[in-house]
């Protein structure tokens, strides 16, 4: 079945902007469609849940409320889906992945927060962004943030859950894909900071380290949680940095200019997934081609 | 000896920005002083070692020589100090609490970078800052340093350092110290985005939050790396908190007017020191009084 997904007919995506549906799709496209979604969404409200039950709004409140706030007014990230999902796919339970999972997606609010902050330097007002809180208080709950979601790693260790060496794997896993190595360097190249090369070759290095290498890293965080091999982490981990390579692209403007580019990394993507023998890798697929599983199961 | 250190009569601090140093000190206490004088300035040399070759200047460069500049532009912190010098006096290895003396001071520096940006709502320049580079570089440098910091401490388990279970204990002190319940909290405060009392009240409450949780972490971290007993660990935390708790207010320019706080905060940091039965609290004793010990050495 692995083999057949690159042969895809449907291009439509969940995570696409502007998707581009099939006019007519099949019943059971259709069908498995829902069934993909619904996957993701119940994936995505256990997220939340456990972020909402980690954030209580406490004392003191002129701190914490604006935490809560600004975690989940950072629109969600299908990295920290695709780290349970990995987990899942390997053999794990879903609750070995959850600290991970809300980790990556609290650093990923502390870096959108951070990215509208009204800088002496940037152009203001940045569109599309309602500021509940004055620049200050946004700096500093994203600063509380990141220390955060490392702390909600860190105390993740139980009998029921992981051991400290998984733990602190996926620590380096996470503090790596966040840092100056990972999302700070692509913020870097986003804010021209550092010229590479042309138009197109800047948006796919802004997209590969931002959205990227956060997908590779809640993909092997998955793996590694689940209990997978190696050969399975390191897969996942690709397979991960194609597909958020993609979502980047395909929410920049100049998606459409790089059709070519998309194609190409769906097709890796999807390819790693063809070494994950006898795993069940049609939902995690559709995060880049969510209609081709069912066209091909029908 | 440790039951008369709160009988000092010399009040000199290394950490004060105006020491008052006794007119005519005798020789012992002149010797004293230069030998814990000597005692901490070679502990930040490691630390300083050891953080300048865990950032190197790699590519790519634009990140990373901001990352290494911003690092050493912090002014350094006692708290980091401290945790080596716990590690030490609890009968551990100076090397064991290497990484997360340098973590500690990772996240003082990313702090001290943040809150010297220019916001658009903070009253500009900010005075005695020395800015090298733009506002959005100072911003995703101390992004980035902050998860670098966890990431060198998430990797410094050995053999010949410590076990996974420390580290990760270390962890959560270092993000919950340095995150919204410990240093960000101080920092809401100190910039008046939610008053507490008088204003000494809110110095007392920002540098509790800010150096005071600092040292207080260092020291338990130092000495739960050091393999110190639980009431040790326990004792030094509060010793850390009052000493820095200390330094924080004599940083402050009402500090004159907070004279009988400040002894009675003096008081308590050298009561927890008696606690530690056969340990060589000399040395650490002088982060609050260095002439004291020597006083009644001599």
């Amino acid at each position: 079945m692995a083999s057949r997904l690159s042969h895809f007919t449907h291009k439509t995506s969940f995570f696409t902007s502007n998707p581009r549906r099939p006019s007519a799709p099949c019943m059971s496209a259709v069908v498995s469609a829902a069934r993909t979604q619904s996957y993701w969404a119940s994936i995505d409200a256990e997220i939340d849940a456990y972020l909402k039950k980690s954030i209580p709004i406490r004392s003191p409140e002129s701190v914490f409320e604006p935490m809560h706030h600004l975690t989940f007014a950072a629109p969600r990230t299908t990295a920290a889906a695709l780290c349970v999902a990995a987990c899942e796919l390997v053999g794990g339970d879903r609750d070995q992945a959850m600290a991970a999972a809300a980790a990556i997606h609290l650093m990923h609010a502390a870096a959108y927060t951070h990215e509208h902050l009204p800088l002496t330097d940037r152009p203001r007002p940045r569109p599309g962004i309602q500021h509940k809180y004055n620049p200050n208080i946004e700096l500093l709950t994203g600063d509380g943030i990141i220390p955060f979601g490392l702390e909600l790693l860190a105390r993740s260790v139980g009998p029921a859950r992981s051991n400290p060496d998984k733990i602190l794997r996926v620590i380096i896993e996470i503090t790596r894909a966040t840092g100056s190595q990972g999302m700070v360097d692509g913020q870097y190249q986003e804010l021209g900071l550092d010229r590479l090369g042309s138009e197109y070759d800047v948006i796919e290095y802004v997209c590969k380290k931002k959205e990227g290498e956060l997908h590779a890293c809640g993909a092997a965080c998955g793996a590694i949680l689940g209990g997978g091999a190696e050969d399975e982490i390191e897969s996942l981990r690709r397979f991960g940095l194609y597909a958020g390579t993609v979502q980047g692209i395909q929410g920049k403007n100049k998606a459409g200019f790089m059709e070519e580019k998309i194609e190409k990394l769906k097709e890796l993507a999807v390819k790693e997934l063809e070494s994950l023998q006898g795993k069940k890798t049609e939902l995690i697929s559709s995060l880049v081609e969510p209609s081709l599983v069912a066209v091909h199961i029908s």
